[in-house]
């Protein structure tokens, strides 16, 4: 399996992963378990509410693109670490049967001042559906070990 | 029930939730489905990782987060309807057996400008665990209903 250490990432690289299709079922039982509101819960409860039918919550969204991205091809050597966001954003929202993949654009890389063993990663990981549109859109700061410690 | 419109909320005004624990089976069957990395599927995977030991994944404690939010003390009119976050942090793991709570400030309040039935509030939420320790902080921007549309 390839796995990536600090020095193989670069500026302006793109990393692409898979797709995972969002089923109807799987939005209302995660919706059941943590994000109970009507516009989560089903179609009819949804229909009157803003989001004008059936939408996923955020948190499955979120959920799913991190499977994506943790199966994807951008393989930090000991796992996606993320320590946080910069930026994290829902432009759109995803709907039953909707088919999603994750990119993830490489924007920073930058050694640890404190652990020469390691470094910073910040990527934006866009996740669109299958019509092109962005429905999560979030700037990551990722620990990433270096292949040589620093000198 | 109480439900809180754009004018009832301000600056500085804190509001609480209730307590889960986080389930040590909850954490791995999560990770299992979203977030299959060693560090959030056993305890003998997570011994020789960065985080020493099983920690939850971080969409985990966000999810819960969402939970304690929706049955909190915030209690928009119309649900929580989040647009997204301008920083989402994750300073602590989350361990088997934490008993988190979220406490959400109102950090700023604004009528949308193109919408006179809706604005804008900014809140920072702290999710936290028994010991006092944050395991999340996040600053969100949430849509909130005004209860008279603006003239």
């Amino acid at each position: 399996m390839i796995e990536r250490y600090l020095e193989d990432y670069e500026v302006g690289q793109r990393y692409g992963s898979g797709v995972a299709r969002v089923e109807a079922g799987r939005m209302t039982s995660f919706a059941a378990e943590f994000d109970p509101q009507p516009f989560h819960l089903s179609e009819a409860a949804a229909a009157s509410t803003i989001f004008a039918g059936l939408a996923a919550s955020g948190w499955l969204t979120a959920a799913i693109t991190m499977r994506l991205m943790v199966e994807g091809d951008l393989k930090p050597a000991g796992g996606i670490v993320g320590l946080g966001f910069d930026e994290f954003r829902w432009p759109k929202p995803v709907r039953a049967g909707d088919e999603l993949r994750v990119e993830s654009e490489i924007l920073e890389v930058r050694p640890s001042r404190s652990r020469p063993d390691q470094g910073l990663i910040k990527v934006r990981n866009t996740t669109s559906n299958q019509k092109g549109d962005a429905v999560q859109v979030t700037l990551g700061n990722l620990l990433v070990r270096r292949r040589r410690p620093a000198g």
